[in-house]
């Protein structure tokens, strides 16, 4: 694929990563994927055969997404509860889109979960990178329970999003937020 | 309406409302609530014109099926630690449904919430009257801070359905439920 190829590609996922956001992924159609991107619709069979495909593409383009902003994380700094503190920042700079549209990954899981196992499984991999992720800090800190502790977090930040969305609230977000920051530290902490 | 036509209209909503939570809302179309009721098509315009009136109708029910579980919450004990308590038994009694499909409040309102703002409102009510009910019974405990709780504990439960469907995780839902009784009892103790 050349390089206009990858082009038209990579802006089929990226319209399709917002549209499976803004409206969900059974409510995103070819047309109004094309319509977002001006790429013909009949041009998409040369990229992706099927809507499944695509949700693999932006299922992929999400966990690569994500990585980096994990690899900043580590980046930032070497102690592993100040990584998850700056983790659970994105909970701030992402609010209005939480009370907007609810989370990207918990949204799309939610939605998927009613769709059956397969599209299901491919959905899931956003959640296992993360689970993955903290598992690793909450275990660099000698925590034996560090598994639990990363659904824990996991299962937190869903919560947060999902009643943020529900009741349109700003300031909710803002206290979980500050809530989530003093569990990370009674819980890391020696 | 005679005998006939209310069985009608409630055996349409009863088929609604499982399909909106097995499904989702979107992906109910007339014609699979006619299949689910044996309901001809054609008839449901004499009890609904729109889906917009089924979910109206649906939600209505699902507020009229929670009043009555909290009803019989309060009928139990006049302790309002044991009502929360009893409530939060909910997630023990409804682990297979939230594994297999989340939470059907939650997900509805996840789902709704990306369809624009009239249908987000109308699946809000759930949340409101839950929401209502148990900052009553933190408030009835003399705490100041008793809608705070009222959203903390909501979030917590809708946070732990949608990580115990996306994991398909029975043994996540009955931990978390013994912390959940275990913060209730905390934030309640005098």
């Amino acid at each position: 694929m050349g390089t206009k190829g990858e082009g038209n590609r990579q802006r089929i996922i990226d319209a399709a990563d917002n549209l499976f956001y803004r409206r969900g992924y059974n409510q995103t159609s070819f047309q109004d994927i094309s319509d977002a991107t001006g790429i013909p619709r009949g041009n998409f069979y040369y990229y992706f055969k099927t809507k499944d495909e695509i949700l693999s593409a932006v299922v992929n383009s999400r966990v690569a997404g994500l990585s980096v902003m994990l690899n900043q994380c580590e980046s930032a700094t070497s102690d592993a509860r100040e990584r998850l503190l700056l983790f659970s920042n994105m909970l701030d700079y992402k609010r209005d889109d939480v009370i907007q549209s609810g989370c990207p990954i918990g949204s799309l899981s939610s939605e998927l979960a009613k769709d059956g196992v397969e599209l299901h499984e491919i959905s899931r991999q956003v959640f296992v990178l993360l689970r993955d992720w903290l598992r690793q800090q909450f275990a660099s800190l000698g925590l034996s329970n560090a598994d639990d502790l990363a659904m824990d977090l996991l299962a937190k930040l869903q919560g947060i999003t999902v009643i943020a969305c529900a009741f349109k609230d700003a300031a909710f977000v803002k206290r979980s937020h500050q809530e989530i920051k003093h569990w990370i530290e009674t819980k890391t902490s020696n």
